[in-house]
Parts: C-alpha cells; structure tokens; sequence
C-alpha cells in the first residue's frame, strides 16, 4: 500500500489530483491491473469527473450546498455534518484501469479529492491489483 | 480491457445493461472473480438497482432532478452541470463477483447505464480480476 | 464468497458493521489484498464513515430524508422508492485494503450498513481478491 499526501487549503474544495495518481501507478510499474485509490477520512471523499473547465467544480460544491447545507440543525456538534454526509454520498473510493503501466481515464475525465471539511492535511491509500 | 458500446435515447434514461454486462463475463472464461465495470465519461453513471418494475427507474430519475434541477444558476456554460453533479454522487464505476464463470447479482438486481446527459454513443469499459 | 447475515430493526437504520467484517478477513486468512463488500439487495446501501459519534448516523438520515422524501408522489407502488434513490447515491458496494492479514480503515471509519427500507433480514457478499 502507496500513500499520497495532500494538503488543502479551503473549507470546500475539489482538487484535481490525477497527475500525482498518474506518477504514482508509474512508480509501481504494474503492467495490467486495477488501481484503488482510497481515502481513510470520513469529511472527504474521492471522485473522478470532467477536469477541463473549473466551473463544473463549482457547481459540484454549490449545488451540494443547496441540498446538504453546511448549517442546518444537526445533531453532530463539531459542525461538520454536512461533510460527512456529502463523503458518504460522493464516497471514500475509487477505482481505475491500469494498462501498459499506465492509468486509464476517459478523455474529459480527472481523479478529484474532494474536501468538505477543511483546509486539512489529508492521505490517499493506494493498492494496485493484477 | 474490454468496451461494451450502448447507445442512449433520451436527455436522462436508465438503461438496464445486464444482460449485456452478463454475456460480456461468460465470453471472459474467468472462473472466480471481481469484475469492473468503468464509465470513462463525466456526465453518465453506472448503478446497480431494482430492474424489475419500471416506475423505479422514473422515480430516480425525477428525484434527482428535484433536488439536482437540470436547470438552474449554474457556472458552467454547457448546460449540463446537473449531470457531472448526478455523475459524482451515483459514481462512474461498480463492481460485481464472477463467480462459476457467471456474474452474481442480487435476486431484484440489474446493473444500470445512468444517462444524464443524452442521448449520446457511450460506452464502457470491463476489466475482471481473479 | 463468503456471506454475512445481518438483521436490520427499524425502517431506517445505519448499523456498525466494522467487527463483523474485520472478524470475517481474519478467517479468511489473506495477507494482501482488497476486500470487496457487496449489497445484493436493491433498497440498502453500504457506506464508510465516521463511527464514534451515534449522532453523525442520525444526521446522515434525517438530512437524507429531508431531500429524498421518504413520502412524495413516486410512481412505484411499493412505497419504498425512496430507499432505492438513497441506495443507488450511497452505492451498493465498499472496497477495502488488507495489510498483514487485517482490514485496514481510516482512524474514524466504520463500516456501515445503510438499512433504508426495514426492518428486513439482510445479508453482505464478500470477496477478498490478493
């Protein structure tokens, strides 16, 4: 198991972090497989979508807003229900095709971590199987 | 790697691949396994439920256009923010066990293309792990 | 693949599963390797998150509530179309790594059955691929 390190630096935020994904599973020379990329928190999430323009990222935070509002009246009293929520409908994995040594993404496709609870110093586990 | 290829008919449609997703596994001639069904796009999902009454399928997608609106202020200038959003939270990917050469799904299960953003030439990809 | 039985007690209900698997991966003495937890049901989810504090379980089902409407005018005639909706965002299936033989989780994660339309007897398939 691979661990990757990343620090955010907003209470909300998607950060893209396919590039890392991308050296990482070249690191671990794996012909043909499949990657797990798993978070070990429980106020974040992983995700993969489009990439390309930054507005899709947030429209993903904000609309997540309107619906899971970040203040309401939860029961939980640290004040980050709405990050748990949001982490257990995202979800805290994803998986990826590795081929050639290489990771498989659609076209518009990046790996995102997505942090609704920070800034936080936050680790991804990473496992290839073949 | 192996790419299953569906064709949508509608702006939103579930479509019931499992048939599909079926055959794929027997042609694989994988005795025991994990296989991994990956939508390499970002306004799509894939989901495993209910596919014996067709109303559930409607009532999904209506739901989620309740609280996720086709249309609303979003940022992102496509038009189709509503469907990276539905595609985040269903996920793009799921997993089933091989299992005597056969998929194992639940008695009421059927494996889902979720088309947010259709219609559109989408396809899959499969990978089985032993 | 081995099954687990789990019996659920109310209608809506998210149960700690985290003792039952971690016992379930040392019997089945695998060193390495990930862990695949799946739902054959089709009105149930299985999710990972926070397990320390009881109130975070009932933020995560009242706020699901509050947006998939356990009552509204869905279509299927079973009354339990919100729990399908609920299964297909929080997913039918986690994956996780194993190290030395134990499952390896976050320091707050549990391991969670997501029971949206019980009470009902359950039960989780599981996988461990090396």
């Amino acid at each position: 198991m691979e661990t990757i390190k990343i620090k955010t630096n907003k209470s909300q935020e998607i950060i893209d972090i396919t590039h890392t994904i991308a050296e990482k599973i070249k690191e671990l020379k794996v012909k043909d497989g499949v990657c797990f990329i798993y978070s070990p928190h429980t106020t974040c999430g992983v995700a993969i979508n489009e990439g390309a323009d930054p507005t899709v990222k947030k429209d993903i935070i904000n609309k997540l807003n309107k619906f899971i509002e970040p203040e309401d009246n939860y029961l939980h009293l640290e004040g980050n229900s709405h990050a748990h929520i949001k982490s257990v409908i995202c979800g805290n994995s994803v998986s990826v095709f590795v081929e050639n040594y290489e990771i498989m993404l659609g076209r518009w496709q990046s790996v995102y971590l997505m942090e609704f609870d920070g800034p936080r110093n936050r680790e991804l586990w990473i496992k290839i199987i073949n």
